[in-house]
């Protein structure tokens, strides 16, 4: 049996269109399948030269998950500073602020956290020898990666969001995960059954993106989403 | 109508799984609401703080297909000297280094190039009287959108890859593009029909990449993929 028998195929434009970053998530724990199933999908993403630099920790466990909840939390108040929005400020960048606020006073809380890391080897022809310090991993040979498990999570129900703020306490991360220093944290995806309902995701419409055959000259589009 | 409704929705892991390169494209253009489709499929994808500071070139013109075709090929045959596996090597590498380098000697004929770019403000919060030189894309904000673009072309039944050989002409195809300086490009993607078929992605299974509440702790899973 493989993972890819045990659930239902759902849309794949249906999923992107409705993979809002699900920020309010229930502490039911994610059932292993579920976990197999969204690192299945990871691992089918391209990478640079096929060559899968990537790594997940999967953490499920109460002291890991206190761990780096706390971290997370004192972090990311520390960065927000007195930059909350009003709690009458009902637009959609001070909405996002209060439900990642939201997260990370409860991220403790969340059942699943899987960090994804990359081999710090690229470029990968660069003998280890001649490498000076460490270098960064392959940021392109991971997101993609990244991606698919964010919509695997929306497939199977499951709210995600992307976070970098373990960029403030890597260090102690790696110390307490024992991860080495070959390896880089690219992202921490916190993950939960979600509280509130999936929606449409708001973005700038295509047209005002996209440039046709040399920057500036407008798309011939006839859509607008 | 929106581009929405244009199309059937495919399955998100049966794209997911079977998203192979496709480096061996037909010269058949790409239907406008198929370039349209996949272009509203990046853009939902996440971004930090949702700022989507993307942006897509889209090149169908012949000159620009052939500017950038004619350096892609010199470029790439020169990164890849004399490396190239003998004909009688069928191993999955060999096969790989075949059909990237019968990309790289066909891309002045296929029909259409995306490139996506990033807008160079990461960190958002540094004043841009503050920063010192030009900062590279946030990688991280760009990457979900060009897997989703991939992801979209696999679901429409167009051949796509994503590259970065554009990394070593990148000033040529700026001043050729008109492409601003506060904007890099970060991936180069060349779609068309494809000649062959898809098929399943090859990789390493979950387990070898996967790692149980601390670094080297083997995950407790059941399924092989």
């Amino acid at each position: 049996m493989t993972t890819s028998q045990e659930f239902e195929d759902p849309g794949l434009f249906e999923c992107m269109y409705n993979m809002r970053a699900m920020r309010r998530l229930k502490p039911d724990p994610v059932p292993e399948a579920m976990i197999e199933k969204i690192l299945d999908a990871a691992v089918r993403a391209p990478s640079g030269q096929n060559t899968q630099r990537w790594a997940f920790l999967v953490v499920t466990a109460d002291e890991g998950r206190k761990f780096f909840g706390e971290r997370y939390r004192h972090w990311f108040r520390k960065l927000l500073g007195d930059r909350m929005p009003p709690d009458d400020d009902d637009s959609s960048p001070a909405r996002q602020a209060r439900a990642a606020l939201h997260l990370a006073d409860h991220m403790t809380e969340v059942p699943l956290l899987i960090m994804a890391l990359g081999k710090r080897d690229w470029p990968f022809r660069v003998p280890p020898e001649e490498r000076v310090g460490l270098a960064p991993p392959s940021y392109g040979s991971i997101f993609p990666a990244v991606q698919n498990l964010l919509l695997a999570c929306r497939g199977l129900g499951l709210g995600a969001s992307l976070t970098t703020v373990h960029q403030m306490f890597e260090g102690e991360l790696r110390e307490y995960f024992g991860i080495p220093d070959d390896y880089g944290i690219v992202a921490t995806i916190p993950i939960g059954f979600p509280m509130g309902r999936f929606g449409p995701v708001r973005r700038d419409p295509v047209s005002s993106k996209t440039h046709r055959d040399r920057w500036g000259n407008q798309p011939p589009m006839t859509t607008v989403d």
